[in-house]
């Protein structure tokens, strides 16, 4: 491919787009990048991974988003045009960055990662340095186009504002999946003002800063984000797939580790397993990739593998109880001399999940994360941080919520078999008053 | 199982759903057959097919859709209580067939039927009459029920009223499917007000009728149908992804009776390849495992097969133009022999699809498929045909649209090599004027 | 006023709005056009007249349609700006005819018109022209560009395409006013997609016309029109009201030429009833002065003025029957004669009102009004007429649908009293079958 | 009327309406009430006062909201049904307190009142229990129950359930007006999923309870009454407008108190001017009323009242700084000398206005006005106060935040004239630092 994708289509494309109506592209080098097969590629990964399975409606995949996120930064730039601080030529960098942030994702991701110690940042580089159709066409613009994607995305960049319309604590990314998880999800929390949000941004040197006025839009955005977290990314049923994904994962690994041979030979996951898998082998999976083999799993002989995946692939999940990690844990070892008593490996039948989210905090500079805060802009020009302005925030600022849950197969325990001693001390182990 | 499932269930559950807000399950019954691994599986089935590629928005299963038909099915119900002709006992009998009359779906269904001379009709009843957990949880209800839900799904029950609430003009199905395809695409044709008409609809003895007074709503319904099916359902790209589709499970069966060897042996589709699937075969199958086939063939030595999988997986789409059957085809010898001249085999590469509706013809009773029409109950009590009612409808009526197009590979056409004489040929045949 | 309301405020201007969701005004000429007291008027004159008493949302004013159409209007050069056909010099004046192209309107328009033989068209004329605040702002921009912008909105003036912006078939003012009727009223009916709608919207030397692509969301507009006029506008209870409305005008007239002393003077109206207003009487007038008069005309000695005003305040409405103006009224003499014989005055309680509705015809040019069809144009360049590329609006083209309804006090039919004879003969004549 | 209401109607009646899309009346009782004089006058009085000067489709009324918040009693009650502390025989008495809750209202209420020193809620009282068409319809259900109707709305009923549904801290009154407010205006920040508020309800022996599971649907509720409350009710431009109001009704009480003579005699005010309104009188006023004296009185001869009417009519609006009441009124003898040395009375033209809310804290029991908080109630069968379960409405709790704004004529003050050296010194009082 010597083409160039400088320039402009001869007929703006659309898409159709439920949560934003149209998306629009005029430009031939974002058409180039969505017909690559790295991009197409995002069709097959869901956007929430287990949520479709607590939520039927969220199917939705990271394409969808992905044009999102791109379409909203396109709305930004046009409410930027002509403003100070606004660098036109920045366009480009940040309709590709907003279009490919998510590119390097894979199947599952939370748990893939996890067990495999891959990072989709990583891959995302490796997408846009890499011998990939995606890298083609960002070098059809010049030589350092791929380079200052990437830097965008890994936060990296010396163009800050760039970047924070990307990645901030209000940024395309985030607005664009708060909206578009509670659409296809069916949820009222995820709705939030963004035209008025949009209307009041306003670039500076080095981050987007949002006009007084619009103060109380982005208070909804901060209450709508709280709400979906806990609502919706959290929902103990999600986690509960979750938890026996990751376990499917680790069963799988482990077996290939001890020279188990599967009935048929699961060779898209070998480098994996090793450890060194190649910018080729991450490209080969998506998520039917991964649940072909699930499904093909029900029938294996090891029975740990096989049960798992059954519970996976007909939502057979585990049930949860709340736990006080302090208090409770003391039981912890008993809890797993029990589960092992009765015949069930606890490394994969009891397994405790936490989440935690500091929603409101991020809006004080400095912490962990470093993370961005929100700033206003006062109509006397002054800049302040979003907390010391709105009650609201600041009453919700720096309180991390944590929540432990302890996960494991209820069907069984309500099972009557000959353990029926030992699962009554398991009950009573697990039901105490947390 | 020997348990059964008749009675309610201690608490009501829901499913969040955009659609209708809320799932509402009361009854024991519904509550163990969405637990099935057949109900399950309809999560891994798109309701409609390729549109996604096409309306990204478009990823919605059948597992979805079935839950909204028979939410629609329990509102129905809810006004039907205590009114004339309505059988309370008949209430189990209706909502189960509701839930299941899609059960028999399989992955793309539409190209897979064609191809494989299966009939998702006849394996709905294999998987309610045979050896499954859905039958299992229905034998739980009385030796007959199975057999009288399946009746009612394939239109032979003596039970003409419940049959109309799922198969009809005007059914949950349908309300359901347009509703939710417009949603998930984010389309505004699907409105129409079901609220209204759900109250204006009246049991009588052989079938659901609608008050007078709830004409409007049934027009804009009709319309709602005609635009989904021209703008959405039958959207030439769907189109020529489903063609595509179609040719990779021709070649891949060609390719099997020649005895070709596949890099991995494709087993699940050997049975249909074959001709003499079991429904053990049938229920192995969603679109994972057909994705997952077309993936890794992306890299077979069948330079047809690897082409056409390239194509689908990556969205790179055959083109079309509309063509006038009674003229142009006169014109279809010379455009095969120019394709073989150029190295494609026509067979593949150049394929005629054709779409017709009869969007409101259903609408004069004796024709073909039997299509009951709609009737409204007058406010003295006579029952009168809709299209006689409504002018607007009667306008519409028994006006069959038909719509051809002929697809290629555009990408080679434009190609520049060897064949620029019968390219120029081919493209003055295809673009002349229709 | 000698300042010139040329040219852009320092800071845009919006209006929140549930139908376009922001209104922006970036023109001193428009944010001076919407603070004169004439504009201002517009908010107390309600959009749908006496439809609030049919659908208790309908309260919306002619102010907020009048912005409606200006924001249409407005996102309507933004498609058009920079492409063939379209005079930037004309921006100003599109804007300007679209928010004053009801400023003429008065209380109850259409009622009050017809029995006043008032016109809102003429005191469009005077408004624009007179002596006014209004006239004085637009004669800020440029001697001639009041005369320019009445020529607009009267249909006289040589800017065709302008005109073809605020009213044709397919203009700012129809697509506000059936999108913000539906929204405040409830109904699904008015939804269509405008912002496609918009997109392919181009400029003609004469008219607007549409991209044939764009057909669909016409064809669906349509429906629209046709649902919103039959189920809405033409409503038969709001059709009650306007006949209550309308005979009160007339009583009070009526009494006032014949010197009859009303309790109050109601000398607003004065000049109407000697068919002689000034504008300055007439900009005087607003539903809160009419219904001021309404009221206090409960307690006045005439027992018809009396009566009306009691029923129009309190909702006690008259009934209707459908009537076939051929058939049926061959027994009007008698039913009047029975009417007078109970002491009830046929002119004022035994009323016939027909409504008819050409909603598909107007797309066939050369009839009455001069309809101006709506043009698409082809992909090649060519102009074609709507209807002979619409299966669907060909074929409701030209159906003239006629609705004539009889209205009474249904209440004073029931009453039990000493002409229980002649009420049973009315009934009789009333309820035959038509 | 010796008629009674008990029972049902012979068919469901149904108002269309766009927030609840529709509202369903199955009791004579219900729709003879909704035809009184009394109730078809809210008919007249806007639901939000002046916001309709600031928020263009705020043209709702009272009588949309009260048949909303009867629709949400009704749907409140069908999910009681059957539960325990739920007694079918407090429906009807739920229903009619629920629809006549805000039956006391008049014109622009909240000016009003507090000039004429008029209460709503005596009104109400008094026409439930007076001579009216509502108390007749009442006493035919028995003749304590208009009684228990008022008492009901006044909170002194000793059935603390059925109060509580009409008022607490999360009723059917808030509920309907946070929406339709919303609604009307078309912000975002109404939303919240009141169908899941509904359907966690629970009737407890002294009050509404909300089961655990729908606690982040109450915390959303709370958000969005926050910023109603802060960008609808208390906007700054509305309560310009409410201040002119007031000022209007105090000259005119004045000038009447002095003997003025009114070119047309406002007799609709006198008894309200002298302090004694009989209930009559009260039922006579409406907005059309108000609004007719402030247009005549335009041309009073009057300067203040005159102008004071040219401003509300014509939305001349008085311009505002915020004030800090410490410090800055320390120039408060110097701001009115300097306005009465320019002729202006400051009495009339230099207003503060505070507004304040509390909006968090209610949750916390025994503060002012004796709010009861909301319980949660826990699966283990417990009571919670709300605030101690939500980490945000914990951390919202107990802070007042209050408002302070000065209001004054900024035309007037940005007029070029004599007065140029006393109306720099007020802009430097005016426009100080706060």
């Amino acid at each position: 491919m010597t083409e160039s994708y400088q320039g402009l289509l001869d007929e703006e494309k659309v898409f159709k787009d439920p949560v934003h109506r149209y998306i629009h592209v005029r430009d031939k080098l974002i058409w180039a990048l969505i017909g690559t097969k790295e991009f197409q590629r995002l069709r097959r990964v869901r956007q929430l991974g287990t949520s479709y399975i607590t939520f039927h409606g969220a199917e939705h995949t990271r394409f969808t988003h992905s044009l999102g996120v791109y379409e909203i930064t396109r709305r930004m730039i046009e409410v930027f045009q002509g403003r100070p601080h606004w660098n036109e030529e920045d366009r480009q960098l940040a309709l590709v960055s907003a279009l490919l942030h998510d590119i390097g994702h894979g199947p599952f991701s939370h748990s893939f990662e996890k067990v495999f110690h891959s990072d989709h940042e990583e891959w995302t580089r490796a997408i846009i340095l890499g011998d990939t159709e995606v890298n083609q066409v960002l070098t059809s613009i010049g030589p350092r186009f791929a380079k200052d994607v990437a830097e965008v995305i890994e936060k990296t960049s010396s163009n800050k504002l760039v970047t924070s319309m990307i990645s901030s604590q209000i940024d395309a990314d985030r607005m664009d999946y708060l909206q578009r998880d509670a659409y296809y999800i069916g949820v009222s929390y995820g709705h939030f003002d963004m035209e008025r949000i949009l209307r009041v941004m306003r670039p500076t040197e080095d981050q987007v800063v949002i006009k007084q006025s619009g103060m109380h839009a982005v208070e909804d955005y901060i209450m709508s984000r709280y709400q979906m977290y806990w609502q919706v990314y959290f929902h103990p049923v999600t986690r509960s797939a979750e938890v026996i994904l990751s376990k499917i994962f680790h069963r799988a690994k482990f077996l290939y580790k001890q020279g188990y041979e599967f009935n048929q030979s699961p060779y898209h996951l070998y480098s994996f397993f090793d450890g060194n898998p190649t910018l080729e082998d991450y490209l080969r999976l998506d998520e039917s990739i991964v649940l072909f083999y699930f499904q093909i799993w029900q029938d294996e002989k090891d029975e740990i593998l096989k049960d798992l995946c059954v519970r996976f692939i007909n939502r057979r999940l585990f049930k949860y109880v709340e736990v006080n990690p302090n208090i409770q844990m003391t039981d912890w070892p008993r809890l797993r001399e029990l589960f092992t008593a009765t015949g069930l490996d606890p490394d994969y039948y009891l397994v405790v999940d936490s989440s935690s989210d500091l929603p409101y905090d991020f809006y004080r500079p400095g912490e962990e994360e470093e993370r961005v805060p929100i700033h206003l802009v006062l109509p006397n020009g002054k800049i302040r941080e979003l907390s010391r302005q709105s009650d609201l925030v600041e009453s919700i600022s720096g309180k991390k919520r944590t929540d432990h849950k302890l996960y494991y197969p209820g069907d069984w325990l309500e099972l009557d078999d000959e353990f029926k001693k030992e699962k009554q001390e398991i009950k009573k182990l697990l039901f105490q008053e947390g």
